[in-house]
């Protein structure tokens, strides 16, 4: 029997000993769990920013994989841990959106409050419920325990839509929604927004923060040396970007700067 | 049998090869062991944080965990590479009080200087033992070899206290030991120093850097907006926080800075 | 049998799920794999820093080991992917010169264009291979697949020296190629380049952006305060560093400075 495996998505960052306690916790209970994280550096407290990062993620793992997903800002208040199965995979997350886009992309799921405490490290702080709550459960039911043993099902879950593109006379207006290591900014646009010629020629008419981007390339050497450019990103989203170069900085902009796109 | 989990905490960052260098070298030996990054992140040189990282962490992993601690500003002098046993886990670091509070902590420690060479790279490089010297300890430790083959028990190990809060007047003076991701400040002031009508009355009377804290909270989302407060770590310290926002950042506050607690 | 050993190397960072989403790739292929990470900030598209990165760190890793080294600059493009066999261990990887270290210190390659894209995911991006080709190619290596089965042997592999410091008169120019965690200054200068009478005596002198350095230890605690000296590094090259403090910001020098040793 393979181990199972857990993965770890929060906004605790990776500069003390968090993330390890947690996975402490995991392996004190379950010394076979396989521990894989996704990312620890979700913008602090930011329930979208986590959405996207476990969404983007977590159809790439196996089956009866269990994604453990800590952004808490209400951590220590009524707002209930749930336990979610999905198709095939687990969640483990305080119910506050943060798996909206796990309820967007799963055809159904089964969604439990988790409230047998037998499970919870004891006492519980009131400020650490990733270690004392969101890890513990994880690992036991890594172990086998049944997902009914949890807690009872819940339909009033909280979930959210991503911001979706407007409409605005002859253009859509967008949002960025993320910008990644190498200064790409990931805009909520994707290539169905973009009018067939576009995509075909090659062209395109975006305005972000008074500046042009007139370029649609496919591959990030096809950029034109020092001018930003448009480009299908890998998760499903349009990008700007720079050829070997960041975006980001050249363009003086920022996570949740407004994008233009002219459709006319 | 259960794979044996080695754990790290260093100083090394995470930006070069030197922490997958250790995996690869423990690996090499023991290609079963189980390696948990506790946290690379400790601020350069600093056995003192160093030890408060171990020291939140140890006791949630398995019995039989071995615990590699590489802070270590005298690598490559006299200072003794040590081997201890605490009641049910194991630690490989530096002579130098990266361990103290597992010192103070553990019920009873054996401490061992590990002079058994055997179990070193060869050659050992004078500015590099984690590699050399602690990874190699730790994975032959993992594969079953007896804490007594690597070295003589030594009792004059280096060890230091926190520095506690001073009494001054009507006050107590305190320092923040540590910011975490979040921006809360983590002080050296913990709930006992707190006299019980403030604790009943969620009120407190802090300076620091000459702003006033005056609420306690018990969780973060008790925090008036734009409001700093205090509220009991789940490290067991007091912490200065601000409900979605950045204490450190809003304060102008580092590490290091001092806290006066008016008991008064 | 162990469980094979799949590492990674990458410019993706880890404040995002990119790193996390190649784990899954593996994982959800063998999820028997161990997957360890030797670095995810390697310079953004920089072949050269990939390439001291993976050449660092590999001959610590088992034979059989399985190294992913994605910093890829060209994705999308035609530029190969290549599944190099070493003297015991294997390497995924761009056809960009990131594997030049590993050419150059190892005996003999098997060096293969990967073009059997049934190990791949489908449908290809253009922009995010490391999920879509290199972790794919490696976690079907890592199941048994035989070398041969994933492309035909080359042997215009792309490859560059790493570069040798130049003699100019009565000195030899070198230069920064890596600042570490520390500020330690990585220089392409090696003990070789010294004369034997500095190394005896424990002097150099070194020349960089203006400021001159007269010390060579051997560990760094032999540093006298508050100056720079020099010190034979771990990875075999001469590094410049400060006792207890950080050479890069007391000089003011980055990655790329020049460095000039005087051999008068």
């Amino acid at each position: 029997m393979t181990a199972r495996i857990i993965t770890l998505t929060t906004d605790y960052g990776t500069s003390d000993h968090l993330v390890g306690t947690l996975k402490g916790v995991i392996l004190n209970i379950n010394p076979e769990a396989k521990i894989v994280d996704i990312n620890h550096h979700v913008a602090p407290y930011d329930v979208l920013d986590g959405a996207l990062s476990i969404g983007a993620a977590y159809r790439y793992f196996p089956a009866r994989t269990i994604h453990v997903v800590v952004v808490d800002p209400g951590v220590g208040t009524q707002r209930r841990p749930l336990l979610v199965a999905g198709e095939t995979q687990y969640f483990i997350a305080p119910d506050n959106g943060v798996l909206s886009m796990v309820y967007e992309k799963e055809a159904s799921v089964s969604v439990r409050h988790i409230t047998a405490d037998h499970y919870f490290l004891n006492p519980i702080s009131s400020t650490f419920h990733g270690r004392d709550i969101f890890a513990p459960a994880a690992a036991w039911l890594s172990k086998g325990s049944q997902t009914a043993s949890f807690g009872e099902e819940v339909t009033d879950y909280v979930r959210f839509a991503l911001p979706k593109p407007k409409a605005s006379g002859n253009a859509l207006k967008g949002v960025v929604l993320r910008v990644d290591n190498f200064g790409n900014l990931m805009t909520n646009l994707t290539m169905e927004d973009l009018p067939p010629a576009m995509t075909a020629e090659g062209k395109i008419k975006l305005h972000i923060d008074g500046k042009e981007v007139r370029q649609l390339a496919q591959t990030y050497a096809q950029g034109a040396p020092g001018e930003p450019f448009a480009i299908p990103g890998s998760s499903g989203f349009l990008e700007i970007s720079l050829h070997k170069g960041n975006a980001a900085r050249a363009l003086g902009v920022h996570r949740g700067a407004e994008v233009t796109l002219d459709l006319a």
